[in-house]
């Protein structure tokens, strides 16, 4: 069969495992993620892979080296989703390394470096409210207060644990060797147009962006909207409209940046036709590859809203929901993934860009070199949502660029 | 006692008929409704008239003129509110029309005309979300199809009717011989800040607003907010809130006008802080006090989204869920209640404004010459809102110069 075929079925296989036979939903610990993490163990062993599952369900195959004591290559992503979600999201960082070490496998080949496949059992975080909990677990650097974390129904994660049949004692320590490890190498969907809208099916990431997420709330004074005029307003929304105006605006400077701003979320409290406003929230996410350009537009930002809020007579209140340092992949990594691409798809040097998206590459990069592929996401640049694909030409270019990168990778000295 | 003191005396006893013991909500044919209504009718039996309840509810009553055959002038408002709303709306253009009858008829004041006092039963339609029920059915235009709206909880108008003792079968004409009005005047809470803004207690209605209000929904493109470039969105929230601006930038235009626009209602399908906005509605509700600057405003903003959407690649539909014609006030009337504000207060003439909220007048414009005087909202002008308030000082004025204009009332020949 086909590679990128067969890479796709697999995909379209392991989403049947729904927390919710109308959508794709799979989140940490349910019976539907438990029946994931089997079928990922098994495809594991058929690629004539070693599997383990550590402390917090993450399921770990290993095909090892060609003489003993040599360095290990990690390669993973996650088996998770966000409610209503895409089938590749993850997944397929999990199905493209299984399917090179098949091959591998198949022509018995071994390489300089064992080869170790981790399936993150929680990344998104969806149930619990964590991120990147297996990830963290795996280096060794769990939070035990994420244990006393509840899901929607009331249910604690040590609780949900337990009766998955996991300890919640015996996550100690990480479940790889971290003083054997030569580099951390993922493969993700872009979720983003920029490799479609390119016609490019595979692209080298530089660094995955810091971000910022503040809740904001405006004050103004509610009001009939028939009866007061409109130069003795203080209309909450019509504020909050200036500032979205103006975060887009300031976001948008110097097309080529790697920096977004995004208003995701917007209440009005109360909020009716005939009312004017009187207390909005909104969200305000903003993104950038790089540190420096991510303070100073966040400073700009910030700065323009609170002169927005000044000059209307309404009050502004910010509190900050989220805060991430970029994490830049390693040089050396990045360089040999790009040439793999280049040597598979041809066509010149490979696309290198930032990645919008936090990743399980983001945790590990606190103990090794990490570099990460991006493969072009189909419908527009669709993620986190049932219209994600990935076409069997690009998941066998995916495969193919993996597995070149693979039989030339040489850990650094 | 003072006479304002007795009004607002009053107003806080009826504002006890609530539905709910937590505030002020008083819905058509409640149990809290129907006792407002035998309060009001005792209050006007106490002032010297004759007092009957017509078939939807609303209660009337009569104070003779001097002689038989007369006109009659015909005032009031309506004693059911919004949900978690004002206790002086409606009711006091009730209360203050009986305080002046109650002052004629200790005194044995008979007037060349007739005075019918009219407590509307149903003006705002919170519950069954009709409007102004009870003065259409006080001139003879009760829409029957009404009766079949439900409640919140399924009940059926008819069958609340009936289990409050009104027979639906029975509303059948005029519940005033509408040949002998000589006209309607309705005295309300500005519900605006107009009036406290210029230190002045009463105003004369110009016009009553006319309004539109439409439902937009923008489509645009869901994404990641993380990993779609600025250039490459169509973000339905950033086109959305440029539209507030434009909006409110085009009914800003000339700070005297009467014109208002307002959007109270936005909102975000699935709007999360890290999603970008794929879908979002919001209301567009504007007003002026005469027909052309209403319809110039309007499809200046109309013209204005449109071209903001295809700008912008996002799809924009609208629907329209009112278009309220404006009815001016008769100018006979107006000059007449100006005169006695003008006695009343000093200090020159009369503020004319236009009334940007709909009321019962709307309705008896269509049958009889009308007019309506403002008392001036407290606490910035808020209204449909417990903060509403009046004070004793103004509720006197209003009852001075409504007894003033009902001492020297002549009917047009």
């Amino acid at each position: 069969m086909n590679p990128g075929r067969e890479i796709l079925d697999r995909v379209a296989a392991l989403g049947r495992h729904s927390d919710s036979p109308d959508h794709y939903t799979r989140t940490y610990l349910t019976p539907a993620h438990q029946a994931a993490a089997r079928d990922i163990a098994q495809l594991m062993r058929d690629a004539g892979m070693q599997v383990r599952t550590d402390a917090v369900g993450s399921v770990i195959g290993r095909y090892e080296a060609r003489s003993q004591g040599a360095k290990t290559l990690l390669m993973g992503s996650h088996y998770d989703s966000v409610r209503n979600g895409g089938k590749y999201d993850g997944v397929l960082g999990i199905l493209v390394p299984i399917a090179c070490v098949a091959e591998l496998s198949a022509r018995g080949e071994r390489l300089p470096v064992a080869i170790e496949v981790v399936a993150f059992s929680d990344e998104e975080g969806a149930r619990f409210q964590t991120g990147m909990l297996a990830s963290r677990a795996l280096i060794g650097r769990f939070e035990r207060s994420t244990l006393e974390h509840r899901d929607a129904d009331g249910v604690r994660l040590a609780d949900a644990m337990r009766d998955a049949g996991f300890d919640p004692a015996k996550i100690d320590g990480p479940s790889v060797d971290l003083a054997s490890l030569a580099a951390y190498v993922e493969v993700h969907i872009e979720q983003g147009p920029v490799l479609l809208e390119e016609g490019r099916a595979l692209g080298v990431v530089t660094s995955i962006a810091a971000g910022i997420r503040n809740t904001m709330k405006v004050t103004g004074e509610s009001g009939h909207a028939g009866t007061v005029p409109m130069p003795m307003r203080h209309d909450a929304l019509a504020a909050a409209a200036e500032m979205i105006v103006a975060i887009e605006k300031r976001c948008k400077q110097g097309s080529t940046s790697s920096l977004v701003g995004t208003v995701g979320m917007l209440e009005v409290k109360n909020g009716t036709g005939n009312v004017i406003a009187g207390e909005v929230k909104f969200s305000v996410d903003i993104r950038a590859a790089d540190a420096q350009t991510l303070s100073t537009a966040q400073r700009d930002v910030f700065a323009e809203l609170d002169a927005i809020a000044k000059r209307r007579g309404v009050k502004l209140e910010g509190s900050r929901t989220h805060d991430v340092k970029p994490v830049p992949c390693t040089g050396w990594v990045q360089d040999r993934l790009a040439a793999a691409v280049e040597r598979t798809l041809g066509g010149g040097p490979a696309r290198r860009l930032p990645s919008g998206a936090g990743h399980d590459a983001m945790i590990l990069a606190e103990v090794t070199d990490v570099g990460m592929m991006f493969v072009r996401c189909g419908a527009g640049g669709v993620s986190h949502n049932p219209a994600e694909t990935v076409t069997a030409e690009d998941a066998a270019a995916a495969r193919n660029a993996l597995l070149d990168f693979l039989r030339t990778f040489e850990p650094k000295a």
